[in-house]
């Protein structure tokens, strides 16, 4: 099967907001096995959106719209695949009544306008939108499937999850996919294709390499007509894979950088300390994203080559511009003894100047001190653009995990 | 005029990247009064690309491609608009010895598949690229503009001020264009519609509502034909804009939170101290961003509600599940003294429990502790999602900048 995406919104086309929901159900899509071929943005215009509507009816068998679907006279979507397909929208009682009590339990009087998000036409179902006030549509006639979406990303993934995703599947019953994602750190996307090119060459299971904010992704997609013989089809390749290029793989599937070390260290229940520089608090506030960093994290503080690190930690990078390895492993340690943890992660501020064995601009130096040994690895990170301090913080988090479970270290700096 | 985009990559509809090129240009072609119409994705596949470009050919004036020219059998812009255009593909002597010296200063032998990035057709000039090894291709032909661009956004952000852009504008030499943006922040989008309703109905400058992370932008365009009549029809409008809704605006075009609250400190010269709950490092993070940030943070820690509070700033928030207004205060005076600043920035855990003047589940408390006042405020942030944490960050940027500037404070929250 195939598809294309019609995004819709005025908004999109005036560079004021970035169209993340097209990147999304591609994502989804390619995951349940269906081709995306095209992805348009076009404006609330009504000629232009019933073009678009019009031209993926004619060459793509599913059309999924995005926005479009609020109240106002500039969201033309519903009329817009009315009109494509000659059908009238029909106010339907059942929906209108939903829409009003949703106003109502929020205490605010349906406005007017709001009709005709209660409409369908003939042959459109109502696709339930619990997280917010636009149902979707889904429309199948003469073969062709139009799923309309709204435009917020929380009510796109919700739909997505329990309505649309579940529905295309369906539409191919006698096909099961599984997918396989192996994420590795510290290996070029080049070095690992060139590893594993005879792999590329498989149709089924497909690999594709992603290179992401947290490494090198490899994705692998099988179908066949059950979920087992997909999965019999995927397990050799997922083999091959971590023979060849096991020792860059740090997850699979939904692991972060983050809860890989969250796992490592609620697994022997111990608390972390962080003293970071180059990342300035960014260390911080990733690990605490995660709901369960939840009295993992005992204290931070940024390093900041002022008086404050000695008043805290004391002790402080003795030159800043050009910090040592072993300035990595003292504040790894006093970060872990000065606000009581059991573990301390620190990371030096750049390298702006070489010096001894600083290593050359831009090196930062990551130290993991654990209750009885201190390791460090160095990175190079080039700018303090934030993707690249979000890098060095993904380097820093997958270190930590390392060093916990398999306790291996010394000065070698395999990733970075 | 009006435009098209068209993002060229395989990778884009398998949703492994956003194609935030088109976002980029949509915006810059805003600035300089192109209309944009459609914007599309479209895979490295011959035939569906060849359709788009010639449907773009078909409805547009102006054509810009990113990505697909690269050197692999994949990268097929070039060759793509060849074919449409029905002109052969030529090697360019001089492009081919820039090419190959480019590889040889690298200390690298230019691998054949490269030659085809030396190439132009008749109609086709190139347009130079100083940042990668695809020159792009700039086509005129039957009154139609084609600039092809590579799909890095580094490559295209300097070919785009240095090249695109300004053949662009000078395809409308008559016309002068001059924007404007005002930032606000504390204000609903809806609000600030309403309040400027009238202005909304202006041609030219024409004036756009747009919500981004730190707050509600309104962005006024004028074009006329000197850049001293545009700027004369764009004067009234701001003024009015400022008239209104002056309160509520903090910064205007390349203002940010951060170099707002850099410039209030180091107008009087004075060091910043952070010690910020829910964000968790982020605020501390965001304002290192800043090259003109060095040496300004003396400090910064996060509160975590741990031991370690009480350890480096000599008190603890006494519930940090039900922070208090006064912790704010207490925190952001402690930054300040324990961490040797000159002012104080303090955030509150956010309030997980109502109790006392905690304020609602959600609400966070921001301290300012300058020589001899302290300011606080308090916001609403429902979640711990990044996006709610990075609009904690702007408004205690914009509390800092606003308490530094005008000495305005109390308890009064008028932004959150």
């Amino acid at each position: 099967m195939n598809a294309e995406i019609i995004s819709v919104g005025t908004e999109l086309l005036m560079g004021e907001i970035v169209d993340t929901n097209s990147s999304y159900l591609a994502d989804e899509l390619a995951k349940i096995g269906v081709d995306l071929h095209w992805a348009t943005k076009v404006g609330d215009h009504p000629g232009r959106l019933e073009e678009a509507i019009e031209r993926a009816l004619d060459r793509s068998e599913i059309t999924i719209t995005t926005g479009g679907l609020g109240p106002t006279s500039d969201d033309l979507t519903r009329e817009s695949i009315a009109a494509v397909l000659g059908e009238g929208m029909e106010v339907q009682d059942d929906l209108l009544a939903h829409l009003t009590s949703q106003f109502e339990s929020r205490g605010v009087k349906m406005p007017a306008t709001n009709i005709k998000q209660a409409t369908l036409i003939p042959s459109a179902k109502v696709i339930p939108n619990p997280m917010g006030t636009a149902p979707g549509w889904w429309v199948e006639k003469n073969g062709h499937v139009i799923a309309a979406m709204p435009g917020p990303p929380r009510e796109i993934s919700h739909m997505w999850d329990n309505e649309v995703g579940p529905r295309l599947r369906s539409l191919n019953p006698e096909i099961a996919i599984v997918t396989r994602t192996l994420k590795t750190f510290g290996i070029t996307e080049g070095g690992l294709d060139e590893m594993l090119s005879p792999l590329f060459e498989s149709d089924n299971p497909n690999l594709g390499i992603y290179s992401k904010q947290d490494g090198i992704h490899l994705r692998a997609i099988a179908s066949a007509s059950t979920q087992g013989e997909a999965q019999a089809l995927i397990e050799p390749m997922e083999r091959e894979i971590r023979k060849i290029a096991g020792h860059a793989i740090w997850g699979e599937d939904d692991d972060t950088p983050v809860s890989a070390a969250l796992d490592a260290l609620s697994e022997k229940d111990l608390t972390l300390a962080i003293a970071e520089g180059f990342t300035g608090g960014l260390l911080s506030s990733t690990v605490l994203e995660s709901a369960s960093a939840s009295g993992v994290l005992a204290g931070s503080i940024v390093v900041t080559g002022g008086d404050s690190d000695r008043l805290i930690l004391g002790l402080s990078v003795a030159d800043p511009d050009s910090p040592q390895p072993e300035d990595a492993s003292n504040l790894a340690l006093a970060a872990r003894d000065r606000l009581r943890a059991d573990i301390g992660l620190a990371m030096t501020p750049l390298v702006s100047r070489e010096t001894g064995d600083s290593g050359p601009v831009g090196t930062t130096h990551i130290g993991v001190a654990t209750s009885d040994e201190v390791f460090v690895r160095s990175g190079h990170y080039p700018t303090r653009r934030l993707r690249i301090r979000e890098r060095a913080v993904t380097h820093a988090l997958l270190e930590l995990a390392r060093c916990l479970e398999t306790g291996s270290g010394g000065h070698e700096s395999r990733w970075g």
